[in-house]
């Protein structure tokens, strides 16, 4: 037993759809997505209690995963992403327990079994649905089947680039999902097939800028602040599922915002060398 | 049309089977290895030709890759990794080639699709069989089923660490692969099952060894440094296929080496921006 420490990525939905069923495994998420450098770093020691920037918090998903792993740990995660806002903060936190405890306690599971059992417990928990699997992955994910592996099914948009974000305040996530999801998964399943057939970035956000609209998530401040990024001329969407916006490049600092930079990740969750 | 420039992770193979088909997207290898930061930038731009560090060279799959992107581009490989030594050189230039060209010319592939026919160029070129689907995935590979997706398998050791890697001279990969596998491939498959029995960095080196002995690839020189990090209490076995060996930290120049360090690189094939 010893200490060990895992990067994931933060990660917005662009569009989504949602697919429960009886199985967590089996429950998730189709859609498309952006796996960000600005990501959740997850450091595991023998102990017990959860810690969120130093702050004691409880986070079920990340308890599940101990409870599975069979191990007794204590967790510090440590984040500039903005919490409940659509960045995959508790799907990082429960991939990044997963795999600094496999290490630390030295479980011996491969990378799909922690995917897997990680999914699980965000699902069980209703916290995510498509992060999980997104941010192992990295990338620009593409989710093309819902649920963990062997079930779920992933390909990717080759592309790197420049991300600006913006968090504008609470989202009711709860009463969005609690809701009739029909006219939600409906609009996914077009913006994804619209994705599929053109796999760029500025058709994704295109895609996403629709489902947006058609799904009804946006208000009236959230569609200000895409509207002006258009008269910009820049390109931009809503990071679901939260109060929040993504846009390429330079696209919210070109439109007068004070946004937060950073990049796409390509390297999805890992292990990295003992701090 | 435009520029655009793709980082490929160099791939050892700890452990293979040779599993031919009449498909090339089916045809590959099952086994284990190791993505390495120390790796192949691959830049593409509108023209003819292909050069290694700046000399010509001929690479078969790079010119099946352009073909069937049905793109005239002139690419530029840059590696600091020995050439046919076991690296995964030209899987990496294939699949360099496939992700830049794919952005240099607005071509709009996923990155499965991509994958699939760097892999299928691979295979028709007869230069590897699993590097490309590593190379693909970074990390610590587990090729469960071969070939290309959606028939090809992946997982992963979830670890990172130090690597060191010697290269000692030139091997005759064609005889290997010409004359009867059936007896790499049992190896191959014992060894596999070995590392799914406890999917961690150690037991993958062990069986590596295991695997060397008994496909009987290693030759006097190759086990006498293999000892010789042995009796200097390090772990070592052979970077397949070529005359060269990999070593876990500071293995090889712990027994008096002087290996080349790299690291265990998480990140697989992606693009970056343009330099």
């Amino acid at each position: 037993m010893g200490t060990a420490t895992a990067v994931v990525p933060g990660h917005v939905t662009v569009c989504f759809t949602v697919d429960q069923t009886e199985t967590p495994a089996r429950t998730g998420s189709r859609g498309a997505g952006l796996a960000l450098e600005a990501g959740v770093t997850v450091s595991v020691r023998p102990g017990s209690g959860c810690t969120l920037n130093g702050d004691p918090i409880f986070v079920a998903a990340v308890e599940t995963v101990l409870e599975t792993l069979e191990v007794e740990a204590a967790v510090a995660l440590e984040t500039d992403l903005p919490i409940g806002a659509g960045f995959g903060v508790s799907g990082a936190a429960a991939l990044g327990t997963a795999l600094a405890a496999n290490d630390a306690f030295d479980v011996a599971k491969t990378e799909t079994e922690l995917i897997r059992l990680a999914h699980e417990a965000e699902v069980r928990a209703q916290t995510g649905l498509g992060d999980v699997v997104a941010q192992a992955r990295g990338g620009v994910p593409l989710r093309l089947e819902p649920g963990a592996p062997p079930h779920g099914e992933l390909d990717g948009i080759p592309a790197t680039a420049s991300i600006e974000y913006l968090h504008v305040g609470e989202y009711d996530t709860e009463t969005v999902l609690a809701g009739d999801t029909s006219a939600i998964t409906d609009a996914g399943e077009s913006a994804l097939d619209r994705v599929l057939d053109r796999p760029t970035l500025p058709a994704l956000f295109a895609a996403g800028r629709e489902f947006v609209t058609h799904a009804g998530l946006a208000d009236p401040r959230i569609e200000e602040i895409l509207d002006a990024v258009d008269a910009a001329g820049g390109t931009a969407t809503m990071a679901l599922l939260g109060r929040s916006i993504v846009a390429l490049n330079d696209g919210l600092s070109a439109a007068g915002y004070e946004p937060t930079q950073t990049r796409i990740d390509h390297t999805g969750a890992h292990l990295v060398p003992d701090q």
